[in-house]
């Protein structure tokens, strides 16, 4: 029994108004493994890196007991590189470059040893990568979130309609939840997009906080009001590591255990924005975790 | 003892993108003396109208048990009149009209039978009108919530800081306590306006909730997902007046009442923006208000 998570391992160079970095290490399943890996210790990451990528980075994923057999490393190729600049705002940001580099033909190979796959969160990738994963693995995992963005609404809706058909969990943020089922109001646009297959929907709102939908139900999370947002980079792959992570641990696939992960996804996901990259939550230790999630019970709580 | 409402009471014409209605009530002190009186049965208003206003909307005040006595009726002379055009957002919208008439030289005469108020709603007016009223009440309320906006910050800043100091809960939306702070962040927002004075402060965040701050604490309230929201007109007076309503009624400040007084207050924004105007917020039954209430209980609660 094991989590797969797939998505990319790469190289974001990011400036926001608290300063600017060179190459650092990013991408959605550098982010999403390592908040999983606080939850539960069989993480297994299929990725694509080049022969640029540092080997003590690949270290420090083994530290974290994530397992990394599947993350293949391209020689003479480079890494997937990124770089952006946030506004004054945090909540948008300029794309300067995309490299797609060793992405541009990435063909996601299980290895056997991945076969005994439960959790499979599908990280931001094409929807074609994302659904031959799926088919690649010979039995259908007990639980698969899969988290998109607008970028592939844009370019590859037919194929991500199709894969969201064959997934339990959809994340994505508000406007990519308008975006996809054209509704405004959150309520109507859950509706129509739990009828395109998921079972459950989780629309992230940065920071107001996550919304989960499921069939009549709605779980309200709040984000946790922060002083500095020093780099939102990784916060959604963050949260969604962090809630497969949890879901693996618990065991159990229901509302009241969404609601919970939810929590701990969010909870890491607080730790993340506060420092570049992933150097916060590459250092954590239970117990600032588990202070952090009691923070998001008092932040919430009250008694009627 | 008693609870004092002051405020506009008005005329309002309003357009959404589901309808228009001709001039209809509103005002700050109609809104929140409605939903303060789900909760308190002792509500004292103070406001003014012209003689074009409705004999029979000030009986629905009574039948709401809200006394009028402070209700002034200038003869020969207009309501206050407002009217606006909501965006398609629902979160934006251009004032159309604004005829000040008896509001022009409101002074607020608190009749003697209002003198046992120990709870007090500033409802958004001019700090200066707000101030006199406090003034002139012979004891200090035990709590005192003013609610405001941006056009004070813009044109009466110094009446406004002035007024601020000398109340317990502050209530504004995000842009507003951005714009009075000058700060992005909430928190740092929050700790300044802390400063300023008030001990408690209330950050309405429309669809996404409310956040309440106290010292070192932080509250986060949900707002209820809707489907429709036809009319907002009103939602911010209207959680106001639950939130004061409930604190009379039970009685004692403290920061666990108030996380209550919130989700109640919030109970009723939901109920208002659901039809035009006054119309649902003034024909509730005390069982659609415990079951709306629940409904946050529901949409918030996770046992960690």
């Amino acid at each position: 029994m094991s989590l797969l998570v797939i998505g990319t391992v790469a190289f974001d160079a990011i400036e926001t108004p608290f300063g600017k970095t060179d190459k650092i290490v990013g991408g959605a399943a550098t982010y999403a493994g390592l908040a999983a890996s606080y939850f539960y210790d069989k993480v297994n990451i299929v990725a694509v890196v080049g022969d640029d990528f540092p080997a003590e980075e690949i270290a420090d994923f083994n530290a974290h007991n994530i397992n990394t057999d599947g993350l293949q490393i391209k020689a003479g190729e480079k890494s997937f590189f990124w770089s952006g600049k946030y506004h004054n705002d945090m909540n948008s940001r300029d794309t300067l470059v995309t490299d797609l580099n060793v992405l541009a033909d990435f063909d996601p190979i299980i290895p056997e040893s991945y076969q005994d796959c439960e959790y499979l969160m599908l990280g931001n990738l094409s929807p074609q990568v994302q659904q031959t994963v799926i088919k690649r693995l010979k039995n259908r995992p007990k639980l698969i979130v899969m988290d998109t963005m607008n970028f592939w609404m844009d370019i590859a809706l037919d194929d991500l309609l199709e894969t969201i058909k064959m997934v339990d969990v959809l994340t994505i943020n508000d406007a990519e939840a308008r975006q996809l089922s054209g509704e405004y109001s959150l309520v109507k646009a859950a509706n129509k997009i739990l009828a395109m297959g998921p079972k459950y929907l989780i629309i992230k709102k940065g920071e107001h906080g996550a919304l989960l939908f499921h069939e009549d139900h709605i779980f309200s999370a709040p984000a946790l009001p922060l002083a500095e947002v020093f780099d939102p980079t990784g916060a959604g792959d963050t949260f969604a590591g962090g809630f497969i992570g949890y879901m693996a641990k618990v065991g159990t696939v229901n509302f009241n255990n969404m609601k919970n992960a939810i929590i701990f996804g969010s909870a890491l996901a607080s730790f993340c924005v506060e420092k570049f990259g992933t150097e916060k939550i590459k250092n954590l230790t239970d117990e600032e975790v588990a202070a952090r999630v009691q923070q998001f019970v008092q932040l919430s709580s009250f008694e009627i």
